[in-house]
């Protein structure tokens, strides 16, 4: 059986109206062979750190050669440009707004392209809609097989932010922040085992995480250890330091969110590592 | 490689229940070569006309001869009648409720056909999922390349009403009502350009809206246009007036939302229209 | 045209975060061919019984040979086993947490296999989502037709529960729950007519339902046969007695919700049924 190309699908359109249908309306009149898969549609509205992050998370488990389509668009319609990267594995269609910031600083021969082939567009193109009327019809001529050049020029001055990182306050205490809250409740901070090498030394050292109202001080290594309404620390499959409880939302129970501050204190030695 | 069938769903079903994957295999298990595709399942729960937007939303971004099945169905088991319509270029397959009715005022040549071929039909026939028994085995059917002629005769007192339109209180003034809120909180209204031409012309006339607690004048063309906190109006990609506000819910600042009144009072010219 | 494998995900990720993009890329890499298709997402975290109800509700209605993927997974990383439960129609993929409960009591000549061959599994193994590292790949794998017994094997002591039945309180009185409530409104009780079978008599005896704050007394055979707030009792498509509304929410009109707790008192003839 041939393979399908695939096109993923990553936005802040919700599934309440009709924009994700119709993006896969669109993308299907000109590509039916296309096999579209969802990301995620929940990524907050407007929030391009957020889509930044279900990008990142779910990309590289695509087979190679998957167009990953991204909308998170809060300046549609304006001058901001539509673009096209592309790797050795992937294609990725977006706005040129950062929302592929972490892509560009995994991904390695990345080039960058303005679309500005405009014959590719749906028309009559609205101002307000180009999910719908420029991103899905470039992803849909890309995945059938149209060279990226074929699209408009190669830039070097997309606009790229750095994700937040979290900063050295000592010798001993790093100061993050809470990233997002997941399904379950748990608080994805911006803290790496990069940032705090020791934590993954065994014995682990002595540490306290202070977040929300509550301080922890224990390290699991899967959520069904922790007792009931405990919260802990666990290195996360995001690759980041949660902060989680067992069938319980830790969230709540620290009563912690997106943004709250979390700064963690290692005992003995030197806590800052490269966290720069 | 061969065109897959394509059909779509638009339910009220919402995503929290198995009714949307048991559909999905009563289609699969008929018709394993079919794409499905999800237009929306968070039409509000038994509301017609919103079925009936999202419907109109989407269904022409779709390729010829797709199958459109709609089901919000809140006379399910009861007297109301399976229908199928078919244009030159797609078949829909809902209940008689109305829930077509904008494609009736959109596709010409339509057939409707009342469906009694209950061969058709998963057995035994509950009284209350007939998305599942009734709805979706029709749509694979067709999917699979039945002819519609075999489901059963051809109906001319079909369920039809029509969307709320704006009325001219005065020469000036055109009253309409908020249709929807979108994900954004962008308030859709029953405005379209054609109700008030003149604020397509250039420079577009002084107008103002009223609308919940404020009062809106400004026009812009792209969201990204508008100042923190402003109102403005925007012809959006839906074909009707929106009053919405840039990386913020319009509903929130407005106070409004579905079914909220909105007047247009238009500067100098004549602003009714033909907004009957 | 060739047929697709197909494999179904039911699951308690939610659709807020990249997980269920990152468990469909993960099956596409290993096996692009597979249709995917979502049963549910919105399992209440980690509610085992939930789970398995959303799965026993539309698993039968999909193509022989679709492989059931299952991960509401509370224990994720510790002791407890993924599982494979083959019947002759159906492959099924989960945790050994019970979640495939009410399969085990549905499908004849099912052998149950303790999933031990990890180089099936995703490398790095995270602690923290096998969704994406074990289950994803073993369902892939399966899909692709590799041989169940080539995961490990077979065992007899697996995890099962059964589903809270209705007690008889006295001859004519059974007590049950709620099971849940559905995106209507309708409260869906754990009491099957074989239960109860004098209501499906014609005519059906008198009867009276206790239910949070209200009583009922009718049997309707659709949702359109009641009148405006009338709750009233019905035999829905889950194979459960519901009690309902005509479009209201049953749960609302009776302050009632999951688990709370429901009589059912039959006049004359003796109530109880087998309802062991």
């Amino acid at each position: 059986m041939a393979q399908r190309p695939i096109v993923t699908l990553t936005t802040d359109f919700g599934l309440n109206d009709h924009f994700v249908g119709t993006v896969k309306g669109a993308i299907l009149s000109i590509a039916p062979e296309v096999e579209i898969v969802d990301i995620c549609h929940s990524v907050q509205a407007f929030d391009i750190l957020d889509g930044a992050l279900a990008l990142a998370q779910a990309y590289s488990y695509f087979p190679t050669r998957t167009v990953h389509l991204v909308v998170v668009d809060p300046g549609v319609g304006s001058a901001r440009r539509p673009i096209l990267a592309s790797s050795d594995k992937y294609n990725f269609v977006a706005p040129d707004n950062g929302v592929l910031s972490l892509i560009y600083a995994r991904e390695e021969r990345l080039n960058v392209r303005h679309v500005t082939s405009d014959h590719y567009f749906l028309q009559p193109l609205s101002n307000t809609f180009h999910g719908r009327d420029v991103f899905a019809p470039v992803a849909a001529y890309l995945a059938k097989g149209v060279d990226q050049e074929k699209f408009g020029p190669e830039i070097t001055d997309f606009v790229r932010f750095n994700a937040p990182k979290p900063k050295a306050v000592d010798a001993k205490t790093l100061r993050g922040i809470v990233l997002k809250v997941d399904r379950f409740g748990n608080l994805i901070t911006n803290i790496t085992p990069q940032d705090a090498p020791a934590l993954l030394q065994t014995p682990a050292p002595g540490f306290k995480i202070v977040v929300g109202k509550r301080e922890v001080t224990a390290l699991q290594s899967n959520y069904a250890d922790g007792a009931p309404n405990e919260l802990f620390a666990i290195l996360g499959s995001m690759g980041y330091l949660e902060i989680a409880a067992n069938r319980t939302a830790a969230a709540q129970l620290a009563s912690a969110g997106k943004g709250t501050e979390v700064s963690l204190v290692l005992e003995g030695a030197a806590a800052a590592g490269n966290g720069q």
